[in-house]
């Protein structure tokens, strides 16, 4: 088998100590980090924390063996967290036996979704998620990741699914906070916030090198952990109402297919489709960003196949979902990673830690995985997007807008449906209404150009007209109710010229459409006729009927279409002089 | 009120007594043909005959009002009356009180959608029906509603709404055929099929104008109607099995809004925007052509006021949802019409049959009926449409047969949606793979070719690429995929120049594209340059803080760019001899 298939072949007989060091080194930063995240994002899945750590073994080592990304960092993340929460929430509630089902099957459906569409090379189906509608929906996603997390900060009982949801039963429930819990989430939090810079800071303070110092800051939420677990079961916190973790089974995950059921995945087909697709788009991006940096290349296609196997190594090892996280593969790339080899070696790491370190795990509370969550989604929030893209097209900043008013009021599959919706309509509208230019000869040239912007002559009997775009469905009406306008506004009309330059593509709509204008011209007494066709474009339509029917011709050029629908006014302005100043000849 | 709203206004003025003649002849004429028809296509959609002729009243008064097309004749059509029977045979059975209730909201529906859509401008969402779609559709749809006749035909209970129902139906209920049905309805298949020739010829042999003739010639349904109505009373037929039309209630309908009724409006809302679409795709390509013929202009939007209203009619007049239709606006057009105003005198005549002839209808056999349906629909038929497609374009013949296939094997609108669906999936899939190609220097010029077409020069650490096309979000991905690669696969590289003339647009995903290769591209140390950037797409990116951020210029011709980063090459090419011979210049 070659590295084609296998892209780990392609490194690894390149593979040495220094490497093996390197990898080594960032594949320990991202396990401290992997360890409360992992746990974290199973609870926001609403799982037990083993999945989140089941999710950070195989996957990895699938990924590894697939991936082409050198520094990609696979594992369980916050917004497909989220999206597997309300998916699997339609079909179970939380904790019941057909919760945790439903999300092995969104890991397995989506897996198997991203594997076809790798193998069928269909990534372009992810293209269909318009970046103004992927980063809306993360932001409205944080926002959601955030409200969900108040009842661990709290520790009372806000639930909801959407904010209209959420306020609410967070007023309801203001009487209740445990100010135990509120103090210890206050507490890691802030511990948190400080660190992100003065954890390192500090540590430079004491003598610790630059590089080690930014390293040695990324165990911060190691140090949140221990710290607050040790203090949950040193003060009894627990029993003055800390939620905790509580028992964790010890082990390495059962293998096996889950239970089968058709209806159940009629149902978590659509979420599972999106999940695959935002898992995705995330994961290619960051990976693409990292990659650029040590002039590397990372294929699309075959980050499909590895993010599928991924999934559906998740789906089989009672995991959940998983995909590239954006702050773990930040920390892999900049630790020094040099090969996927880093996420095998962070794989056998979480084994060590699910095989021995469960049992310190059970007085973690649950308020201090919650502090690393929102910690984790500040990063994903960027409101100054909305502004900034609505300044630069209303048409995007509507679809972004569309997709975070949905996803935060009504639900998060609902704005990921509204967004694409939203942004396919207005694509089309805009695709809808082309450029067209009615052309004249520029005085004293071969030229045409456009008679609204240019002072050029015009015969009365020819009516050029150029289309700057491709003639696909979306827009081949618009050419037809153009050229049947100009018929019923040009009294003297005896040819109709379409300059095709900028047409690259005919579809068959499009060819219907210049059947139906040649018969209606021909139906007037005007004849029809194309100049500047494309190569590929004659092929094309070389394979209908169209140019057997049409009842003018093809010219090679505008101007030998003009010369010879209109020899004396093309001859008399080719030899007169250029006139800037006049805006249109008085042809008439 | 000025003619801008009421388009009777621009005729009526110059209305004169030869108008009115040529007006009354064709009135005259379609009403002829508009009484069984109507009659047929509400049994079709499978309401009362006297909702066909009801819907022949005030729609037809509202669109000449309205319309802009001087033939266009509206009112119950074949492919809207079968889609309505599809959408309130969800909701009810045919006959129970439900049904025709359900039809009046489907009009009524479609008809303030279409107002919307006329009012809005928003005409472009007809666009989302490409052509291969909806002629598959067509063509489905016809052989469904010939099937849907059967049972009428054959005086049997042949019942189902797609192939997959309808055939075993049939074959089990061979056995319990009516002889006689089935001889009166061969008898006026036969009549009707050598009528389309055979009339008009048979009238010219007796000595009438050829004009008149073909007039006459339209008349073959009335007399049908007639003949197979006198039959049936005087031979008892109907108490031989031949199922007749009973009793019609006499005078115009009652008006008023239908009883309103929130779930079954959500419940139609998706089909009624299938009918207010396919109907005005329909009408409009056909007030189209017939403007055409005679230089007039038919304006799109003042087009979709006039159906939506002529529905909104049908809805608070006890009708049937309706539209232009094909045969009869040919007729129409034929004999003479020359202002909407035929159609009024239509309404008029059709309001003095319902008052005074429907006793006389009693008789009227419903194969008559049936037999005139499935004469109307043979036009509808175009099965070479799905071969030629297919030689045209492969991703439009899988959308015309997908739609087909899906229409008669599962259900009208299902059809629909999935044409809709895969055409738009298809065009994405072309469009999210722009032609682009990596150019280098002609020698001898100034211009920049392909280097996979052209023996051109390139620099090895200069990569240029032009794309044909404008960067949208299907293809936002592609330009960054190719640049990246280009990156990794070329070490020396120090400059990117993207050569944008044939960028017409750039919306906020391309634009987050370019970004984000302008920062991969800072991170390798290579620069990122532009050329040849249209005047609308730099003003466009000026509104962003791209143009700040970008690492190369903005160069004016590709030539400059090239002249500028890799002066000693580009003037040595400059001089140097064109050799047409060889395909790369040995650059490297």
């Amino acid at each position: 088998m070659s590295s084609q298939f296998l892209p780990f072949l392609s490194w690894a007989r390149h593979y040495d100590r220094s490497s093996f060091t390197n990898d080594l080194i960032a594949a320990t930063v991202v396990t401290i980090m992997l360890i409360p995240q992992g746990m974290a994002y199973a609870m926001l899945a609403g799982l037990p924390p083993q999945a989140g750590l089941y999710g950070a073994m195989l996957p990895l080592l699938l990924y590894a063996a697939f991936g082409t990304s050198r520094a990609l960092a696979v594992g369980p993340v916050a917004v497909v967290a989220l999206m597997t929460a309300a998916a699997a929430g339609t079909v179970a509630d939380i904790g019941a036996p057909g919760y945790h089902l439903a999300a092995l099957w969104l890991a397995l459906l989506s897996g198997a979704m991203l594997l076809a569409m790798g193998l069928f090379r269909m990534g372009f189906i992810a293209s269909f998620l318009s970046h103004p509608v992927i980063s809306g929906f993360i932001t409205a996603a944080g926002i959601l990741i955030a409200a969900s997390q108040l009842r661990h900060l709290l520790g009372t009982d806000v639930s909801g699914k959407t904010l209209p949801q959420v306020i609410p039963s967070l007023v309801a429930s203001i009487g209740s906070v445990s100010l135990v819990t509120l103090a210890l989430s206050a507490a890691v939090l802030g511990f948190l916030f400080w660190s992100r810079a003065g954890l390192a800071k500090l540590l430079q303070g004491l003598g610790v090198s630059a590089p080690l110092a930014r390293l040695l800051g990324k165990t911060a939420l190691l140090l949140a952990v221990v710290v607050s677990t040790l203090a949950t079961w040193a003060l009894g916190l627990d029993r003055m109402g800390v939620a905790i973790l509580g028992d964790i089974p010890r082990g390495l995950p059962e293998f096996g297919l889950p239970a089968f059921d058709l209806s159940l995945i009629q149902i978590l087909a659509a979420p599972a489709l999106m999940i695959a697709i935002v898992g995705y788009v995330e994961s290619i991006s960051i990976a693409q960003t990292l990659a650029a940096k040590k002039r590397q290349f990372v294929d699309a296609d075959k980050e499909l196949v590895a993010l599928g196997l991924a999934n559906l190594g998740a789906g089989v090892s009672n995991a959940m979902p998983v995909t590239g996280g954006l702050s773990r593969s930040i920390v892999n790339h900049d630790a020094g990673a040099e090969t996927p080899a880093a996420g095998a070696m962070t794989a056998a790491m979480i084994a060590v830690a699910v095989l021995a370190l469960t049992p310190l795990m059970v007085y973690l509370p649950r308020a201090t995985l919650a502090a690393i969550i929102i910690v984790a989604v500040l990063s994903l929030l960027d409101f100054r997007a909305l502004p900034r893209t609505f300044a630069y097209s209303r048409a995007d900043g509507a679809a972004m807008a569309a997709t975070m008013a949905v996803t935060l009021l009504v639900g998060v599959e609902e704005g990921l449906l509204a967004g694409v919706g939203l942004s396919l309509v207005l694509y089309l509208y805009r695709t809808s209404r082309p450029h067209m230019a009615v052309v004249g000869q520029v005085p004293g040239t071969e030229h045409f150009r456009n008679i609204e912007r240019h002072a050029v002559t015009q015969d009365p009997h020819v009516f050029s007209i150029r289309v700057d775009e491709s003639l696909y469905f979306p827009n081949a009406r618009a050419l037809e109710d153009r050229i049947v306008q100009a018929l019923a506004e040009t009294p003297d009309l005896h040819h109709v010229v379409l300059q095709a330059n900028a047409v690259n593509y005919i579809d068959a709509s499009a060819l219907e459409s210049l059947e139906a204008i040649n018969e209606r011209l021909q139906a007037a007494g005007v004849s029809f006729h194309l100049s500047e066709v494309k190569g590929p474009v004659m092929d094309q339509l070389a394979r209908s009927h169209f140019l057997d029917q049409l009842t003018g011709q093809v010219f090679l050029t505008q101007f030998d279409a003009m010369a010879t629908l209109s020899p004396e006014m093309t001859r008399a302005c080719l030899t007169a002089e250029r006139r800037e100043t006049q805006r249109r000849a008085p042809a008439t």
